[in-house]
């Protein structure tokens, strides 16, 4: 069960014009499973695109990287779950140029205008032909109000389908904004992966949405982790249409800065989505740390905390642990921190200061808030102006269930 | 239950001349509990310690850094569980700092002669008066052959006490090796802590022990996790006594290779019993990297597969998953790593090479390693000689079990 979470209606998605989508069977693993799905892009579009730093990426991260950084304008994507083609090495990338080869000849563009991303079993080789076998039904399928089918299609061991949609006015121009994205874990290299993607049919120039779609990320799927593992497949890819109307060619232009707020709005909510369904998940925990002298160091104490088995256990217990999310603080890495000017909170409940508990501090109080389903844990390093802010969620014996029972 | 791990019996501990134990029940947090301990050297010994990179170390790391740095000759070590005297503020140093005082009148030396560690729960006030109390029990217990109660008492959650012994002949002199150690995870902070002592009847010159404790530290202690966390109290502190008559001032002495290397074995064995003892352990695993550049980039790896969930729970579902162990080789950080240089093998079972799963390899080989109470998880990542060792242990129900009831 997702904490506070569930997949908006499909009326809640608003449609963007340019982009049509379209989901079908088609068999890559297992039967009765809508495992293919095919967005397709209307020409004029700019896309951009972030991805894995693993070193093991998956082949279909490879061709993307070469496709997006080919110049041609990029014309559709296809989506399949089941199998990541991932660990497949050359006739893996075989197999992901041949998935292209036939979207492109399908829709009538070349291969270097389709972007691939595959999702599921690592080390298994994909069945190109039964992808080839699907196309036509997903062709078929495409239209513009598919988003929620499209979250359904994208899922694997996901609970609940993950969507998000804003639409805002802006410069008279009505602009929309929608996106899916899937994963329980950081990783699941078995039945693998975050992917997430994001259209609005506003115009975005490349040079700025190459920028955005990295701030986006940042500030979403870069500050979410379930169990600090990173996949093979993780990619975040945004479309601009520009069919609204509403153009931006610079972060100077008269209504940008709620169109960017907008996308990062949909792209937080996409990303948080995934911790809320994070595999035996029972509690949603925003790390917010402030007060650092940079934002990476907030990040190292964020994800020091985020990290923490033992943090995790204690927030699953409900147990206001404090030595285990103060040791976290102490060993994030941060050489001259010093812990006399560090304070930490649980919600409004001012936990600790000075090197140790805060002298108001009642035990209930912090209780109170750790038997809460939503809980803030606030640090503050006392050093700086800079913040940072990391998702993440409890540590259960479902976990351990759940990762050690999965290929059984 | 630990994994292949007795506590070794009293009588195959061997006496180190020139140091004497003592163990009594202080009631410092539990009745009917031993948990003041005392070594007592003769004068000539040299000692030298490796302590937490924690920011939140405890008070008695602060201490015994500073006696160690004020160049008084160490004649006591004085450790007491149930409280870890860790978030404890300016109070917390002065509690040990007292603590000091009261073994240094009892035994007619200085406070700046006696190293003070504490592990047990954190953020309580360290009850000074009733270690004071405490002491004439243990300085009545003292004796040379006292080490396996010694074990016993630096215990908190430990389910077995850890000790260990080496004696070799060097030189035409028989010279004795023993040491003890506590911890089950690498921390669990409200009943705290890695520590570890060693005392030898070698004579070794402060600035070849200064050099050994490291590299023994780095051998042993720095290469184990359980949860990755970062105790604010791990010490390791290793005595010289010189009463063997075999004594070393340089790394060219003939019989130091020896010396050191048994120190480095016993410290080995005292490390690897904290891992078998683990928090829920099943499995003893060795991750043993190999081919990398530098020994720094080959820990990283150790430690990406070390410390996965992904990867430890499938250890404990006996799952030979090789993805997730690709996946933590992919995002340790080696940022030039060519994957398909990299080989992975479960014992003699080669998994993977070339970017994917082996192409001899068969799952029930695996299965067959997995199942095994020791795996040897070797890693050649094929772009240099260095190599490093990591030992974890794996992930089970019970690690959330224990740490989620702990206070409970």
């Amino acid at each position: 069960m997702p904490v506070n979470y569930a997949t908006p209606a499909a009326a809640q998605l608003s449609p963007v014009a340019g982009v049509r989508l379209g989901v079908a069977e088609a068999e890559i693993r297992k039967k009765n499973r809508r495992d293919l799905t095919l967005v397709a892009l209307d020409a004029g579009c700019t896309v951009a695109g972030v991805f894995t730093q693993n070193r093991f990426c998956a082949a279909p991260v490879q061709i993307c990287r070469k496709h997006l950084a080919g110049g041609q304008e990029i014309r559709a994507l296809v989506i399949n779950t089941g199998i990541a083609n991932a660990g497949t090495g050359e006739p893996g990338r075989q197999a992901a140029q041949a998935t292209c080869e036939a979207v492109g000849k399908l829709l009538g563009i070349g291969a270097g205008q389709v972007l691939p991303f595959s999702t599921g079993v690592i080390l298994e080789p994909l069945p190109v032909e039964r992808i080839q076998a699907g196309l036509p039904a997903v062709f078929s399928d495409l239209k513009a109000d598919n988003w929620h089918a499209a979250a359904h299609g994208i899922m694997t061991t996901d609970t609940v389908a993950k969507a998000a949609s804003r639409t805002l006015t802006v410069n008279g121009k009505k602009v929309a904004i929608s996106g899916i994205s899937k994963g329980a874990g950081m990783i699941k290299p078995n039945m693998a992966t975050m992917l997430g993607f994001l259209a609005t049919d506003a115009g975005i120039a490349q040079p700025l949405l190459d920028k955005l779609v990295k701030e986006a990320a940042d500030a979403s799927f870069n500050c979410i982790t379930v169990d600090g593992d990173t996949s093979t497949n993780d990619s975040y890819v945004m479309i601009a249409t520009g069919q609204s109307g509403a153009s931006f060619t610079s972060e100077s232009d008269a209504g940008w800065a709620e169109v960017k707020a907008a996308i990062i709005a949909v792209s937080v909510e996409l990303a948080q989505a995934i911790v809320r369904d994070g595999e035996g998940a029972t509690k949603f925990i925003t790390v917010a740390v402030q007060g650092g002298k940079d934002v990476e160091e907030c990040r190292k104490v964020g994800y020091a905390i985020g990290h923490s088995p033992l943090v995790k256990t204690a927030f699953f217990a409900s147990d206001p642990n404090l030595g285990r999310i103060l040791a976290a603080v102490g060993y994030a890495g941060i050489t001259d921190l010093d812990v006399d000017g560090v304070k930490v909170w649980l919600d409004d409940v001012l936990v600790a200061e000075k090197g140790g508990r805060a002298a108001a501090y009642k035990e209930e109080d912090g209780a109170r808030v750790m038997a809460q389903a939503e809980i803030m844990v606030r640090v503050d390093l006392g050093r700086g102006a800079a913040q940072a802010n990391v998702y993440t969620c409890d540590f259960s014996y479902d976990y351990v269930k759940i990762n050690a029972d999965y290929r059984s």
